[in-house]
C-alpha cells in the first residue's frame, strides 16, 4: 500500500501536537482513540500532495487542511460504525463498542467541529474557497452514506446508480483533498477541476476494484476475508451486473443464494461465483474499473505541470490500483 | 412568550426560501421537517437583534449567520433526542421516531454542515471570526451535552457543575448567537463581550426558571407536566440543592423516594416539595436565578449604546423572565 513517508511525517507530527480537552473524558478519549489507530492516511496526505504539484513551498500552508480533511474522514467513520453496526475498525472496537451509540454520536459531532476548526486555520485568503468545497464535499459524502443504505432496503440498483453511490460515499473527497491542495497552493480553477477529477475517477476504480478483489484476490494478501460481500449479499458491481444479466432461470437460482447463509449452503461463495463465470461478469467489472482508471490518468496528464512533479500522484495511482490487497 | 415580529417574519421569509435537494428523501426530507415545525426561532433572531443593536444598516448582511444558528439549533435537537430516548420534539414526532435512528444521525449531520454553509454566504470579511465564534459555541453545546449525560450517572453533582453544564449545553448559543450578530455589525471586542455575556447569563437564569417552573409554575400556564422533572428523577438545581443541604435522615428518605415510581409512591411529587420547603430550596433557586438576571441586566445596561436601541434586548429579558409558562 502506497505510502509516502515526508507527507506521513508531516502529517503525524502535526497530530502529535493536537490537545483536545481532557474534559468531559466522554467526549475527547474517543476522538483521541479514534485518531491513534494506525489508518494510513492517504486523504490529508493527498490535501499536501495537491498543494506540492502546484506550488512546493505552500506544503506547510495546507498542514491543517490536511488535518481537518483526516478529522472529517474519522468522523464519518465513527458515524457510518454506529449505522452498520460495525464492531471493528482497524482491527479495534469501534467507538460505539467501546463506549456506547450515545459517546458515539456526540464525539463523532464534535470531531465534525474540530475539523471545521482546524480548516479555519489555513492561510486566512484561503478559508473561504476551501470550505465552499469542504461543505460540498462533505454533503455529498452524507448524501453517499445515505444512499448505500437505501440501496441495501432496495430489490433494483442499477450500474449508473451504483458508481454514483461509490462516487458520493468514498470518491469525492479524494478529489476534494486533492482541490483543497490546489487552492492553497493559488492555482487556476482549471487545474483544481483536472486534480479533483483525477481523484474522483482514481477514488471510483479503487473501490471498483475492491469489489473485485472481494471474490477473486488472493487470501494470503487481501486484508479482509474473501468471498465476504458475497456472504454478507452485498450489492457490489459484481452482484448488480449479474442480476442486470442473468436469465430468468439463473435469477431465481440467485434469489434462492440470497436467502441461505453458509450454514444451510457451504457452496454459497462457489455458487456465485459459477454463476459470475457464466455471464462474464469479472471481464466486465474490470472493463468499468480501467475505464475509470484510464480517465484518472488522462486527467492528471492534462496537469500542465513538469512530469517529474507528478510523479509521487503516479505513484499513488500506482501502487493503489496494482496492490493485491 | 417573546416573538418579535420584523426579525421572525424576515427568518421565515428566508427559510421559505430555503430549497433542500429533492433526493436522497431520507437525508433530506427530515431537515424540511424539522424546520418546519414551529419553534420560537429565538436563537436566530438573537443574532438579527445583535446585528441591529450596533448598526441597523448590517441586519441584512446577519440573515445568513441567523439561519446557520437556528440549523445549528435543530441539528443538536435530531441528535439529542436519539440519545436521549425522546418520542416527541415540538408536539410532534421526533426525527428517529419517524424514521429511524440512522436516518436521525445522518441527516442532523448534514444540518450541521447545511449550517456552516449558511455561515459562509456572510459577508467575506466576516467569515473567519464568524466561525471562531460559531467553532467554539459548537464545541461547548457538545461539551454541555455530554455533561449532562454523564451527570444522569453520577450520584453527586455540585451546584457549580451544573449550572457550568447548563451554561454549556443551552446558554453559549445564545451568547454565541448575539455575539455573532454584533461581529456583522463590526462593533468592537469589549462590546462583543458585553453583549455575549448579557445573553449566557440570560440563558442560565431562564434554565434556572424552568427547573423552578417545574415544581413551582402554574399548570394552566406552564406547558409541560409540573412536576415532570421530580418523576424522572431529573438533577435540577433544586435537587442539587437539596442533595447538598439535607440531614442525613433526609438525604435517606430522598434515596428512597428516587427508587419509587409514581405507580408505587403516587404522593411523590408532594413528598419531594415537602423536602424542598423544608430546606427553602425554592427562595435559594430563585436567588441564584435573580442573580444571573441581575448580571445580564448589568452586562446590556454596560453596552454603551442609546437605550432606546437596547429595547428589544431588554423586552427579549423580561419576556423570558416573567413568563408563567
Amino acid at each position: 500500500m502506497f505510502n509516502n513517508s515526508t507527507y506521513s511525517q508531516i502529517i503525524q507530527d502535526r497530530l502529535k501536537q493536537v490537545d483536545f480537552p481532557e474534559q468531559p473524558d466522554n467526549l475527547y478519549d474517543p476522538l483521541r482513540y479514534i485518531l491513534s489507530l494506525a489508518g494510513k492516511r492517504i486523504r490529508p496526505q493527498l490535501v499536501l500532495m495537491g498543494a506540492e504539484l502546484f506550488e512546493p513551498r505552500t506544503m506547510k500552508d495546507a498542514i491543517s487542511a490536511s488535518l481537518a480533511v483526516e478529522y472529517f474522514h474519522n468522523f464519518s467513520l465513527i458515524h457510518d460504525d454506529i449505522m452498520d453496526n460495525a464492531p471493528l475498525r482497524r482491527g479495534k472496537p469501534t467507538v460505539h463498542q467501546k463506549w456506547n451509540d450515545n459517546v458515539a454520536i456526540l464525539s463523532g459531532d464534535a470531531l465534525l467541529v474540530k475539523a471545521y476548526e482546524q480548516l479555519c486555520l489555513s492561510p486566512v485568503e484561503k478559508i473561504a474557497p476551501l470550505l465552499q468545497v469542504f461543505n460540498k464535499t462533505a454533503l455529498e459524502v452524507c448524501e453517499g452514506q445515505q444512499l448505500d443504505m437505501d440501496f441495501e432496503e432496495r430489490s433494483q440498483v442499477s450500474e449508473v446508480e451504483y458508481i454514483d453511490m461509490i462516487r458520493l460515499k468514498t470518491s469525492v473527497l479524494l478529489g476534494g483533498a486533492l482541490q483543497m491542495g490546489a487552492i492553497i497552493a493559488g492555482t487556476s480553477l482549471e487545474n483544481q477541476q483536472l486534480l479533483y477529477d483525477f481523484g474522483v475517477n482514481l477514488g471510483i476504480a479503487f473501490q471498483l476494484q475492491d469489489d473485485i478483489l472481494d471474490v477473486y484476490g488472493d487470501p494470503k494478501t487481501f486484508g479482509k476475508q474473501v468471498g465476504g460481500d458475497i456472504l454478507a449479499n452485498k450489492k457490489t458491481i459484481l452482484f448488480i451486473k449479474l442480476k442486470e444479466l442473468a436469465s430468468e432461470e439463473d435469477k431465481q437460482l440467485l434469489t434462492e443464494l440470497l436467502t441461505h447463509d453458509i450454514d444451510k449452503e457451504p457452496q454459497k461463495v462457489e455458487k456465485m461465483k459459477a454463476l459470475y463465470a457464466k455471464y462474464d461478469i469479472p471481464s466486465l467489472a474490470i472493463y468499468q474499473k480501467e475505464k475509470f482508471t484510464a480517465v484518472a490518468y488522462e486527467k492528471l496528464e492534462a496537469i500542465p505541470c513538469p512530469k517529474a512533479s507528478k510523479q509521487s500522484l503516479f505513484n499513488l495511482a500506482n501502487a493503489l490500483m496494482h496492490r493485491a490487497q
